[in-house]
């Protein structure tokens, strides 16, 4: 029986070698994939980068509910099995050392982009963000305070923002949990406004990993977690990146 | 009857007065709601702001694809009904005149906020695009060129920045074709992958307005409409903000 998973990869890579054609999703390798353990994953990703800025770190700008949960779950990564991610300018960064399918890779490359969720320099202007995951549970927490240039309805948050920041909280609990690698689908419901310069938590969990696909699901509350911001469902497409010896 | 969307914004703002709590959605009023024409929205919408930036006009970062089909688009609002929606640095200049709901309100206001999808002034280096919009065929066009500071999968846009430009479009066509203020839903189905730098044309269409709801899909294709980069649909509330002689 060929598998939905295996087909959705099929599809999406079907024009993948037309010359000059669209840079869309490859066709997927069944015999290459999921041969990284969780922790050899964990590992590379967050090996330590002492001539790259780690933009999870507290500054000035960060709330006090922020820094009070920031510290609460620093004290649960030395005990409980929290791990907190590291976030470069940009996912080049995080994947050094593999290479991206044959489709997506690029002649010529540009230092000056950047990952969107951390497209704005400015401390407490943009996304100030921290994510930590568990890899036993499988499951991440978000601690995310948008900036005044995130603005949707007058001070308080685009829901674009937000849906940004919760694709990119799948992202990368997808990669880690189980080498999902694509975003397939996103669907958000959206209940209450967050305030700008407020702290938004986003409680991200893996419920299922079935048919080369990750299914994750998110809340995303206050602080005190009385208001319900959002509820949010995504699937991922898994995919194993490669070695490579040379830097893309 | 009690319709659904009433029962929706009943629920979003139950908690709207508590002192301290949430800033939520309000309490829908049907007795003033649906009482502008989409005339009189429109013709506030785009009336002419000489002290403000729009950024809607050409500019050296776009790409032919772009410019192109800007061209064209600004063709039909000269003879097709179609027109240029103006895009300034804050929401609260697209709606000058009119006022929030109670529990949106702020006693103090800063001059520093930005629309999230104009986060990034420099040209070319974060979101370029103009929308059109066709009243009586209720659609609008986006016409969308993502730059370097767009990334997620290296040289590839964010699927969160596509995820906010959809919302971005859908809410402004979301207002002017029917007073929907406050998205409800996302639900964004991936398909390809964006280039950097590259043209993305969004087609969005308002499929039904019903029980206090709009329900709005969009397809994102390439500019030659080959490939296909996305699927969405969207809901919004509907909720009519009132005149208002001071600015707030």
């Amino acid at each position: 029986m060929i598998r939905r998973g295996f087909q959705v990869a099929a599809r999406l890579g079907h024009h993948g070698a037309l010359p000059g054609g669209p840079y869309i999703l490859p066709r997927f390798s069944p015999a290459s994939a999921f041969g990284s353990s969780m922790d050899s994953l964990v590992s590379r990703f967050c090996q330590e980068k002492t001539d790259l800025k780690n933009y999870t770190l507290p500054n000035a700008s960060w709330c006090p509910d922020m820094l009070n949960l920031y510290h609460e779950f620093l004290e649960k990564t030395k005990a409980d099995g929290w791990i907190r991610l590291p976030s470069f300018k940009s996912n080049r960064n995080h994947i050094q050392g593999l290479k991206l399918p044959l489709a997506l890779t690029v002649t010529s490359d540009k230092s000056d982009c950047r990952i969107f969720t951390r497209c704005i320099e400015t401390e407490g202007q943009g996304y100030e963000y921290v994510i930590f995951f568990h890899p036993s549970k499988k499951k991440s927490v978000c601690l995310f305070q948008p900036g005044p240039d995130l603005e949707g309805t007058p001070r308080f948050a685009h829901r674009g923002s937000l849906a940004a920041m919760i694709d990119e909280t799948f992202s990368k609990t997808a990669y880690l949990a189980g080498e999902g690698l694509f975003t397939l689908n996103l669907n958000i419901t959206f209940k209450n406004l967050i305030r700008v310069g407020s702290l938004a938590l986003l409680n991200v969990d893996v419920e299922k990993i079935e048919d080369q696909k990750l299914y994750i699901s998110c809340v995303a509350q206050s602080a005190d977690q009385q208001t319900v911001y959002t509820k949010a469902s995504g699937t991922f497409l898994q995919l194993q990146l490669e070695e490579d010896s040379s830097q893309y």
